[in-house]
């Protein structure tokens, strides 16, 4: 049997470009030569493949009676991404698979590999496309997108072979037992720690906020420190209070990506600052303090300043908690593969956000070098990813065979 | 004799705008119309009028023996700039001279009046041209300064009839004995201290820094609170540190204007931060403290937060205390005219920074309406244009008077 290192590699040739990074956007011929050349290698291993209304590539191994436990994530990537994000969650599942085959498990139930659509979103900004599909959300109102060339949605799946119509017959949640997702941690907390594997605990839920304080702005020569109303040290406040908050709590994150001035000038003190705050939290509880700590935080600091404070929400997903019986399973099946491993959040969306709303779900991380993701320098080590994989069949075969 | 504030209103019609704005640009017709109309008022008094070889209008009261004694500042302005700004200290000037007049004073020393070419450098960055001429600085480094329709310095002055080639000639310092100022304040202090005048005691020097802070740009869902190298941050405690250092120590301020961050996403840990620090003190100990203050903020906060630092200083500008014996000399005048007074630094430069350097220079200040300058909007009451020009011209007699 090939390592899955081997596997990655094969699959990254399709959509491969010069820079090592990998290009398959959603309903693009590189997607679908990546799919034929997996669905011939699922084929042969037995399982019978389609493609279901939504182009999500559904791989099934029917066996015993029940509710499926699926494997999946995403084959289609960012431009130039990497060769693991969403790739090493399908061919980990497709490894896992053939690693169930190898040890002779007769499964209770089905086991199914899916790679869902459009996960990243990256052509029309319609991420997480296929899952959504797979659990029943109405998607009606992605028709009018387009990406750069103009090509709508409904225009890119026609083109496929697809109808935007029939989306609704990707619907297939119901008859699902559980969701195992593998996917790289896409931060640095595993590597750093030096352990082995992480099981996700739940995926934060995030709320984003844009922010505006308005001061005076005044000639930095002629006004006096103390009759000034500098909207950037207000900001400057705010950036450090909501650091402070979320170093203090330990179950949040946040951070001001963006962050502008007006007017601008060199001796100017700035009359206007406005800037963006993102904020996450994996916990019920978490979540719930979040809105509350940014906005006593802007009104805290925007009265202390004397500066006017607009404040506006654009941008809310609540958390999901994942499956503690599945958190569980993970965790017994690195400790039957000798793994080290350790609970942690995570920070970024997943197609397990989409099916875990629906379904029990679980989800595995193996390191990544550097926490670099979305760039061919996405790393992680072969031995790595094998161990990831090994797990992964392990706890499948946990959930599959008749106790 | 016409009030001081009919005659500022009478200035202003020339390169008046739609606005309320005044915009008279360096070496251009609207400026020249307002030197023909206030060389017919000077002569009027009997003064000699001439243009010097720098542009700077020159009226001499040419009486007794001695070093003339100085009054000015300028008529050019920004873009839609306000009617005071320089109009205010050269028609104060021509105001107080015709109180001397009115009040039969026989100056035992000649008294100048003098409206300084191209203080403020709208149109070519060549601010304080006139009065670096004057006091016989070698100019000849602007030739190739230009303007937005590619016209330099050397061309304007030909197509005025000027000579690029004989600025020299402009230097008349040596023959001066002391130089006065009136100016609006720009700034709040007097209009929110309700004083009626500042003495100004000297004229802040400036040291401008452009800072760059290097972290490390992340997924800001996936990176936990401590493992980041926030930009952002490091350049907020900075700005805070700074603002906080300028507050105790009282005779120094500090801005930062202009801030951007790399690469600006959302969800993206700052992985760079670019700012400007304009920091500023009136006295030489202050001033010296301005260098080793920023430096050792920037170098602990980067330090302490794991960044990187790049910084370098872009403008440097040594402080001016003017003449002890001016400031005491304006005080004594403001007692004899009843008016509250308080000592005060600049915090901008003006032509008396200039010709201070040269020769003992003081300089008076009038309320600004909310310290705005520089715009349409800019506003200093009637009564206080009239009373500053007052206690100007006592000063004035004070000096030329025989004792």
């Amino acid at each position: 049997m090939p390592a899955l290192a081997a596997t990655l590699e094969a699959a990254a040739r399709f959509g491969g470009g010069e820079d090592g990074g990998v290009t398959r956007f959603a309903w693009s011929p590189q997607l679908f030569e990546v799919y034929d050349w997996l669905a011939g290698e699922l084929s042969a291993l037995g399982l019978e493949v389609d493609r279901d209304a939504a182009g999500n590539l559904l791989a099934r191994w029917e066996a015993g009676s029940g509710s499926p436990v699926m494997v999946g994530s995403h084959l289609d990537t960012v431009p130039s991404g990497g060769h693991y994000d969403g790739a090493l969650g399908v061919l980990g599942g497709f490894h896992a698979i053939r690693l169930l085959k190898e040890w002779g498990v007769q499964p209770a139930r089905p086991v199914w590999l899916c790679s869902f659509m459009d996960e990243e979103g990256a052509r029309f900004g319609t991420a997480l496309f296929g899952s959504r599909a797979f659990v029943g959300e109405d998607l009606t109102e992605l028709a009018d997108r387009k990406d750069r060339e103009g090509v709508s949605v409904p225009e890119a799946m026609s083109a496929a072979g697809f109808d935007f119509g029939k989306l609704s017959e990707a619907r297939r949640v119901d008859e699902l037992g559980a969701y195992l997702e593998m996917h790289i941690e896409q931060g640095p907390v595993l590597e750093q720690e030096e352990i082995e594997l992480g099981i996700v605990t739940g995926i934060v839920g995030v709320r984003g906020y844009r922010a505006r304080l308005t001061g005076e702005a005044n000639h930095a020569g002629t006004t006096p420190m103390r009759m000034r109303r500098d909207a950037l040290a207000g900001a400057a406040r705010v950036v450090l209070a909501l650091r402070e908050a979320a170093l203090e709590r330990n179950d949040m994150t946040t951070n001001v990506g963006i962050i502008s001035v007006e007017p601008g000038g060199f001796n100017v003190v700035p009359g206007a600052c406005e800037f963006t705050i993102d904020t996450r939290s994996a916990t019920d509880e978490g979540f719930a303090g979040l809105e509350p700590l940014v906005r006593q935080t802007l009104e805290r600091v925007a009265s202390e300043e004397g500066l006017d404070l607009e404040f506006t929400e654009i941008f809310r997903l609540d958390p999901l908690p994942l499956a503690e019986e599945l958190i569980e399973a993970l965790e017994r099946a690195a400790d039957e593969e000798g793994a080290t491993h350790r609970r942690l959040p995570s920070g970024a969306g997943h197609d397990a956000m989409v099916v875990g709303r629906r379904v029990p779900a679980g989800m595995l991380f193996v390191p990544s070098r550097r926490g670099i993701s979305h760039s061919p320098e996405e790393f992680t080590p072969p031995e790595q990813c094998e161990l990831g994989a090994r797990v992964l069949a392990r706890a499948l075969q946990s959930l599959v065979e008749e106790r």
